[in-house]
C-alpha cells in the first residue's frame, strides 16, 4: 500500500495521477519499480518498450516460465489501482517467496507492462504485445497528436525500435499467464466479495451509426410530417438498452457518444452520429447481437423513413481463460475461505495480448462501488490481503 | 420578383445570403428599399432602429394607419423570401394603388423591420417593438459576440438611441397590422394551395433539461446495475415524441439540442443535456402540456434512478389574430378563387409585437417543401400572384 501511494505521487499534474507511456513522470516511476524489483532481489533488466523485468529463478534452469504482470501506465486523471496493483501485488509475493528461501520447479517473471491503456498512441497492450513477440512493426511509425513517432519515443526512453522484436519471451518458454487487477466494475462491491475468478475477457465491437431526416423549424413541421433523426436514434438507444437487458443475449451494449449535426433548439435535428460499444464474453452471442441490433436499426430507419448507417470501427474476439490455470485458481480462492465469483472481464487487460501465446488466469480485486479510471478509485485493505492470500496460494501450488 | 433577386444579392458573404442587423450589407439593403418606396411615391423615413417606412396617406388626415410590414434582416446563410417578400409585396400593391390613383379613407404605412430574427443581440423583434412602443431601454446596453452594444450600432447607422421611444405610432393610430409571410413548413405545399389565413402565431416555451446518473465503463457493468443518462434522455424524447404526436394535446415539440459531458465511446454517459421547444397556439395546451412533460420526467427519473432537473428558458404566449381582420382576409381569399387553410404559425413574427397595440392579420405564402432558413428556400410566382390577388382584394375592402 506504502508503494501503491508512493507510485501514485508519480505524476505528470500535480493535482492529479496522470502518467502517460514515455513522459518524464512515467520514466521516474518505471526507475522507481526497477529499484523495488532490485531491492527485493529479482534479476531485474528493462526492454526496448520500456517494460521492467524481475525474474526470480527456478530450480530447473531448462524449466518453463510463468509470468506474472500488470501495467505502470494510465489515463489521465486516473485512480491508484488500475494496473499498479497487480504488479506491486506480485512484488509482494516475490519478495515472501526470496524471504523464505522457497524453491520452484519453474521460473518466475514479474513484468510492469509500460503501456496498456493506449492514451498516448490510441493503441492497445504496446508492453504486452513485445512480450508476446505479436508486436507489429508499422506501430513504430504511429505519432502522437504532437507527432512524436513511437519509434522517437523508444530512442528518447534509451530503447533500441529494431531490437525491439528480440524481446519476446519466446512461445515454448510460457509456463502461464497470470494477472491481478481491480474489477473496474460495481459486482463484486455489491455482493461484498474481496475477489473474482475472471473466466474470460469480453470481446468488442465498436460501431459509428449516423442516423439522416430531414431538418425543419420546430415550431411549423407538424408532428406527423417529421424525419426527426434524434427520436430514431432515441428509439436506437431504448431498443438497444432493452436487447442487452435481456439476460439472454449475453452481452451489454452502450451508447457513449452522441451528436447532432448543426444542432439549434428551434431545429429538428437532421443528423445524429453516435457510438455502440458492444461486448461479449462469447463470440456467438457478439456477432448474433450485432445482427439482431443491425436488424431492428433498419426496421427503425424504414419505419421513420431515416437513413441508418452502420459503420464498423472496431473487432477483437473474446479471450477465454485457461481451464488448468482456472481450476488451480478457483481452488486457492475456496481454500483461502472464500466465495468463487466467477466474473466476465469486461474491460480489456493484457492477458488479451499474451493469450495468443499462453493460458491466461485473471484473479479480480473489489474496488469501491466499481469506480475506476477516475481518482476516487479505491480499494480497501483487507481485500488486498484477500488476494494475497489466494495468489500466494495459487502461485505455491501451481502446476502445468 | 426582380427586387427580391435583387436584394438577395445584397449579403455579407459571396456564397450566401446572410444580412445581419447593422451591418454593411444590411445598410445597403436599407438604402435600397428606401430608395424603392421613394420612386413608388410614397413619403419614407428611416427611424432610429433602422425601420424603414413609406407613407401613403388617406383621403382624412385624421384617420388611422393599417401598417403593411415585415423584415429584410436575415439569418445566417438564409432564403430570399423570409421577410423581404412581405415588404417586397407590400410595396408593389402599394405601387398598383398609387397608379390607379385609388384613394382610402385611411393611412397606409409599408414598414421593412430591421430586426426580427434577433441574430445579433439574441433577441426578437426590435423593429417592431420601436415601432410597437414597447422597446425596453434596457436593451440598449445589450451587446452582440464583438462586445459592441446596441446603443453603438445605432449611432453607426445614425440614429440616436435616445430618440428611440418617439418612433413608435401611438396606440390609437393603429387601424390594423397585416403581414405577409413565407409558411416556413410545408402544409401549403403538401396540399398544393397558394396561400393560408394565419389564426394565432403558438407560444412557445422554452426549457433545458438535465439527466444526471451514474459514469462507468462500458464494459463492466452489467446493464442492470446502470444509471445511464442518455438512456433516460432517450426515453424521455420518445415519451415527447408520443406526447405531441397525439392530437388531442394540441402541441409541437422538439428537442433540438443534445450534449454529453464527457462523452467517450467506452463510458456510460453520466451526464446528458437537451433542449425542449414546446409551442401551441392555445394558452391552456401550452401550459397544461408543459405540466403533463414535466410530470413524465419526473416518473422517468424515478423509474431510472436519474435526477432530472428542467430550468424554464422562456416563455411567450400565443397571440389570436383579429376575428375582424382574419374574417375580412378570409373573405378576400374565398372571393380571389382559393380554399381557406387555417394555420397556426408555429414560428414567430413582428405581429407578437405589434399586438399589444393593434389587431393583427396575417396571410402565409406556400414554399418549397416548407423548407427555410436555408438557401433551398424557394416560392413559386404562381403562389406570389395568388398572394397579390388576395392581399389587393383585402386592402382593397378593408373595414375596421
Amino acid at each position: 500500500m506504502t508503494r501503491i501511494n508512493e507510485l501514485a505521487s508519480i505524476s505528470e499534474e500535480k493535482s492529479s495521477i496522470t502518467r502517460i507511456f514515455g513522459t518524464a513522470a512515467f520514466r521516474e516511476s518505471s526507475r522507481k519499480v526497477l529499484e523495488w524489483m532490485n531491492e527485493a532481489g529479482l534479476k531485474t533488466s528493462i526492454d526496448n518498450i520500456g517494460n521492467i523485468k524481475g525474474m526470480l529463478p527456478g530450480s530447473d534452469p531448462q524449466a518453463k516460465t510463468l509470468v506474472i504482470a500488470s501495467h505502470i501506465d494510465t489515463v489521465r486523471n486516473a485512480g491508484k489501482f488500475d494496473g499498479p496493483l497487480g504488479v506491486l501485488m506480485g512484488l509482494d509475493l516475490l519478495e515472501e517467496i526470496i524471504k523464505t528461501k522457497k524453491q520452484f520447479p519453474f521460473h518466475i517473471l514479474l513484468v510492469a507492462f509500460s503501456d496498456e491503456e493506449g492514451v498516448r498512441f490510441h493503441t492497445t497492450y504496446l508492453g504486452s504485445k513485445v512480450l508476446a513477440g505479436s508486436f507489429e512493426k508499422d506501430l513504430l511509425n504511429k505519432k502522437d497528436d504532437q507527432k512524436i513517432s513511437l519509434q522517437q519515443v523508444i530512442t528518447e526512453m534509451g530503447g533500441n525500435g529494431e531490437k525491439i522484436f528480440a524481446d519476446c519471451l519466446p512461445p515454448d518458454q510460457w509456463l502461464g499467464y497470470f494477472e491481478i487487477h481491480i474489477e473496474q466494475g460495481p459486482v463484486l462491491y455489491e455482493n461484498d466479495i474481496p475477489v473474482a475468478l475472471v473466466t474470460s475477457i469480453a470481446g468488442q465491437i465498436r460501431v459509428e451509426l449516423k442516423f439522416r431526416g430531414i431538418a425543419g423549424h420546430a415550431g411549423t413541421v407538424p408532428m406527423n410530417m417529421r424525419q426527426d433523426a434524434l427520436c430514431a436514434a432515441a428509439d436506437f438507444i431504448l431498443e438497444l438498452e432493452k436487447f442487452a437487458g435481456s439476460n439472454s443475449n449475453n452481452v451489454v451494449a452502450t451508447v457513449g457518444k452522441l451528436h447532432i449535426t448543426h444542432a439549434a433548439s428551434n431545429t429538428i435535428p437532421a443528423e445524429v452520429v453516435c457510438s455502440l460499444d458492444l461486448r461479449s464474453a462469447d463470440e456467438n452471442s457478439l456477432s448474433y447481437s450485432s445482427e439482431q441490433i443491425q436488424l431492428f436499426c433498419e426496421s427503425i430507419g424504414r419505419k421513420r423513413d431515416i437513413n441508418i448507417e452502420w459503420k464498423l470501427i472496431q473487432q477483437t474476439k473474446p479471450v477465454i481463460c485457461d481451464d488448468n490455470m482456472s481450476e488451480q485458481l478457483e481452488h486457492s480462492i475456496r481454500n483461502a475461505g472464500y466465495p468463487v465469483l466467477k466474473l466476465v472481464s469486461g474491460a480489456g487487460h493484457d492477458g488479451v495480448a499474451v493469450s495468443v501465446v499462453s493460458p491466461v488466469a485473471m484473479l479480480f480485486v473489489k474496488c469501491y462501488k466499481g469506480i475506476s479510471h477516475n481518482p476516487l478509485e479505491n480499494v480497501e485493505l483487507k481485500d488486498i490481503a484477500a488476494a494475497i492470500k489466494v495468489s500466494d496460494n495459487f502461485i505455491a501450488g501451481f502446476k502445468e
